[in-house]
């Protein structure tokens, strides 16, 4: 059916329209096939008017909601697109990914949206701003204090992504962006950007992204970047070179523009001296760096390059390595019985054997021809095959381009060391990369393999017999975790879970009276005020409770007999509860002290009101410090603040913090902590 | 005494050594005097050989080091500098300082050492290495896990400081280098490096610090730059022209080499709408701008250079700030009557005049002659003087110089407002600032004005009465807040406490069995191996004490007289413990419940140890989760295991922090906390 038909023209979403460019636009070619797929252009489009676009219709909309409602807003966007992803896998093929490389890019894209919605209503307030670690005490009176904030930043983030991951490269930064509360144009990189218009559509579609979140560029960036201002942020993957570029331009640096690039490295694995041939980890060694040379045809940024191995074990290694290489077939991935697909272009698989070809100076080919695909399906002219290479460098402490040279295809080389600090080494020799791994099952070689390299990776992996099963392997971000590297791997920071919401947010310190900090962060602070009412605070629901709603409590003293009973009933007789002369002689007690859970007790029979009401349930306590003993005879009493409430979306109830201070008849406070419970919306 | 002598080289201290620049160097000249003070020049050193010093001698041995130890060491080193302080205020004349000029920069320098080392023992493990953030389970069957790890950056920090505080720039980024573990070297601005040389003389001799760990270049830092590599930082603080050309050196982005720049910025302070004149916001708001615009003669990166007020409060505030602006006295910082210096060199106070030349087309000058100085001592030819001067411009909205303009000396510029959104426009068009204030009394306006200038600054002080006596004010950076700003102030962060350490070491994610992360970081995670011995773990000491000890109790059943018992014991009668049918009305539970507080204290009398031994106390709980309910007949037993153990130096104890899950008989987890102690070293 090798019929020509005239290739679809892409358009770019900008300013709520989708637009053509005015010129000729480039060719994009299937991988497989060299048939034409898609012309790309974005010439005549208005680029400052894109960015005031998303400054002006998306940015105050988004931040209008709340952090559950962006990450639901995640949610049905990614249930929506899981439901329609047959679609993008059908036009993945022409990239030239197979069904499993393409379930990374659009499943593994897609699985970021969900897993972002998750942890957004999980581990984020429903609120609008961040406050970032503890309140600071400035003054030793509490008259001022300081809390850091994170608010969102008011412009629009530019998202230059790669090739390699058309879905996943736009949707793995679009998920933290927009739950911070920031809009996004979208620049994917040409050769593939016909896969990541086709979701982009699919998205706006949706209707469930309001106006101007997101924008796509198909094609060249053109003047966008000289438009940026200190609130926007742009990211960048893709190769040093370009990143260079983009990090010394005169607009992002007069404006200290947030710029972020991941750029490709030389990922090492290495084999630890305990994983020799025959044991597990050598077996799940040799598949892991078969499957990372193979997968996308090894053109991921995260793909192993350097495979370091115990000098004795390389022969063994290469071997395996060999024949499992051979037996992957090479082919149209359009083919179900191919399992590894064509480079993305020819001119990318003629780059690639340049580099082939500069390794080769300092380490041999020892398996695969570079030159002659050994092709199970497809067209060895139309298409961009490359048989995996595996090279061989006998003498890697000397040499120079094998720890430079990236091959960005199905190419490593393995290199032998003598000892783990000369492994380390090698590693090293990267000068920053993504990711490293190491394979062992000895809690030693594993600790030293993994300090040793930190300081030069984003991501350690370590596998062994214990993760077989489970491990997500090398290769794969994972949303939860940094994504990103020093050095060679360009020095930014992706993902994270919620650190990479905060790479699009600005961290402010504010200072003043508890009082008024308290009224910015909308959180209560010690010293704020507390209006004390007639009504028990556990008596409100969330239509009624307030921030700063307060009860004192009446006293309660502590007997002898309360201890002494406290400990037999519970059987908890430490001797500091039970014996004077024992008690007397412990470092932090004056005589016998009563049980720290005998305080909270005596605390929650203080400040609990029994009869059902809105307040559902204590499901827990925080930052508990006792801090002042209790004696025999001290009289307790109990403040109790309303510290923070976040209503929870699609529920009856939401969580309320409490500030809770036990104090004794001296005004020490014994004991403070937060008390966690769940209250009813009304009624 | 106007004997003209030679004036001293300045030395640089390099590998060990204290060595003159073979060229013929520039004099600096006393602010007030111009007499020679000193002569710089850094020409003939070994640049790169300065940064390998670092790194092969202080690098290992501060990476040796734990937190508590490097914590210590700034201790002792901030206390051995404040035992010296005279010298360094007597020098301090030199750059035109006051001695409340100079207690900024000499005890503001010393106390943030001391604040480090304070944080560091407070806030950090007693460890080499720091855990960020929480366990990331990755896989449902709990074997393979992530965790972030922070390890120290193996380079050397290079920090390039700005002129207007030679002690206080050098020790806030000093104290957070040294205290994540890096070496430094320092390049003060040459202006007033011979302050800078003087202190780094008494420390090196104090001979607190490690060899290489602190090394200093009085002069230019030559081809410094082009040998930093990964895993150096670069931090600068002075213009946005160096800056720019620094951030875009090629090395620096090749390597992409951590790179943090703090420039000045266009601050401004609002006087809320409530402030009017007569209240004591608005007498606040007069002294702080006028401290602001004399302290260090205006010569600070945070300092007023915008106050923006209310329209009809303008006239007010020029006559307010004009009087207190006239009666202080300007001169020779040696006559103790003066209350403001001389700026720093003459040709400083050049610049600054032909910075307000500019302002002065779109804004008038209303108090202050910019060309005539009013002396209380000192001589006008020899000396920097400038007499304040304060600007009004009517129209800011339509005005563009005084956003832009910075005169980096005595002088602001007052705008009028109409309403709360102007005055945050106004505020927003210094298109990114360190710091701005915000003088009010109301909790409406302190959160609308703060929010709406957060993504645009880094530091937001609010002042009002409550604050009048213990307020730190609008120009100080304090070491547990972050200083720096995005867009014009460079968009870099510093300080902050330990957000600041973190800037000197690298986050790493670790993935792998929950047993082998362990391994890596030292602290025991669920799912970890956790050998059970004989020996409850509350008999070890810390001598004995490993991570993963672990006991498994016996059990105990809660029967429905066990709940009834506690509830009129402790006095907590809350329903859902008293009532069945109540009980079951409520979403949570199925029936009578026991007390979250009854199950930690019958958790306690399961695990606890009761005869005297290593385990002193149990001093708090952190992330207590109640996760399933218990009712009447169900059956706890509790695991304990020893997840984290933290010596504390200089003490006969330490912090032991022990993971506690108390389950059911169907073997579900009712309760999961940390259990805080502090256990023995000995015995």
């Amino acid at each position: 059916m090798n019929v020509i038909t005239r290739p679809r023209r892409l358009e770019s979403f900008v300013c709520g329209r989708w637009t053509a460019g005015q010129g000729e636009g480039a060719t994009l070619l299937d991988a497989s096939t060299g048939l034409p797929v898609a012309l790309v252009d974005s010439s005549g489009l208005d680029f400052a008017a894109a960015l005031d676009w998303g400054r002006r219709t998306a940015g105050p909309v988004l931040r209008a909601m709340t952090f559950h409602d962006r990450a639901l807003m995640l949610k049905a966007l990614g249930q929506a697109l899981m439901a329609q992803k047959e679609e993008f896998y059908a036009l993945s093929l022409a990239t030239g990914a197979t069904r499993a490389d393409s379930w990374i890019d659009i499943e593994g894209g897609i699985g970021t949206l969900l897993s972002y919605a998750s942890k957004g209503r999980r581990e984020l307030p429903n609120a609008r701003i961040l406050t970032d670690g503890e309140v600071e005490q400035l003054s030793r009176d509490g008259s001022f204090v300081g809390q850091h904030i994170l608010t969102p930043l008011e412009g629009v983030a530019v998202h230059i992504n790669a090739y390699n991951f058309p879905c996943w490269g736009m949707l793995e930064k679009l998920a933290p962006t927009l739950l911070a509360g920031m809009p996004a144009i979208i620049k994917p990189a040409s050769q593939t950007a016909y896969l990541t218009e086709l979701m982009v559509r699919r998205i706006i579609e949706t209707g469930i992204l309001p106006e101007g979140a997101l924008q796509l560029i198909c094609g060249s960036v053109g003047d966008l970047l000289d438009h940026v201002d200190c609130q926007d942020a742009v990211t960048f993957t893709g190769s040093a070179a370009t990143g260079a570029r983009l990090r010394t331009h005169p607009v992002i640096v007069a404006n200290a523009t947030r710029f972020t690039m991941e750029a490709d490295s030389l990922n090492a694995a290495i084999l630890g001296p305990d994983a020799v041939s025959g044991t597990q980890e050598f077996d799940l060694f040799v598949r892991e760096v078969a499957r990372e040379m193979t997968v996308k045809a090894g053109q991921k940024c995260t793909a192993i390059r350097r495979v370091i191995a115990p000098r004795a074990q390389c022969d063994a290694l290469v071997s395996a390595l060999r024949d499992r290489l051979e037996k992957t077939p090479l082919g149209n991935p359009a083919d179900e019985a191919v399992r590894m697909g064509p480079l993305a272009s020819l001119s990318q698989r003629d780059e690639v054997r340049g580099r082939i070809a500069e390794l080769s100076r300092e380490a041999e080919v020892v398996a695969g021809n570079p030159d002659q695909p050994r092709l199970h399906s497809g067209d060895a002219q139309a298409g961009a095959f490359l048989s995996p290479v595996l090279l061989y460098c006998d003498r890697p402490g000397t040499a120079t381009r094998v720890h430079e040279v990236e091959a960005f295809g199905p190419v490593s080389t393995v290199m032998p060391y003598d000892d783990i600090a000369e492994a380390v080494t090698l590693a090293r020799r990267g000068r920053g990369s993504l990711v490293a791994s190491v394979f062992t099952n000895d809690r030693d070689v594993a600790r030293e393999m993994v300090l040793g390299m930190a300081p030069f990776h984003g991501r350690i992996l370590i596998g062994n017999r214990g993760s077989a099963k489970s491990s997500t392997g090398h290769g794969s971000p994972l949303p939860v975790l940094v994504h990103g590297g020093p050095g060679r791997a360009g020095g930014g920071e992706e993902l994270g879970g919620i650190r990479g919401v905060t790479h699009f947010m600005q961290r402010s310190a504010v200072q003043g009276t508890p009082d008024l900090v308290s009224a910015v962060t909308g959180r209560w602070i010690a010293g704020a005020d507390a209006p004390r009412d007639t009504v028990h605070p556990f008596r409100k629901s969330l239509a009624t409770l307030r921030i700063g709603d307060q009860i004192l409590t009446g006293t309660r003293e502590v007997t002898l007999e309360d201890i002494a009973h406290f400990a037999t009933f519970t059987g908890d007789t430490f001797y500091a509860h039970m014996d004077e002369e024992a008690a007397r002689a412990n470092p932090f007690f004056e005589g016998r002290v009563a049980h720290g859970y005998l305080i909270l007790s005596f605390a929650a029979g203080l400040f609990v009101d029994p009869a059902p009401g809105p307040v559902l349930a204590n499901y827990g306590v925080d930052n508990l410090r006792f801090l002042t003993p209790v004696n025999p005879g001290d009289v307790l009493q109990v403040q109790l603040t309303c510290k923070e409430i976040n209503p929870r979306a699609n529920a009856e109830h939401g969580e309320v913090r409490w500030d809770c201070r036990v104090t004794n008849q001296k005004a020490e406070v014994v004991a403070q902590y937060d008390v966690l419970t769940m209250v009813a919306k009304e009624g």
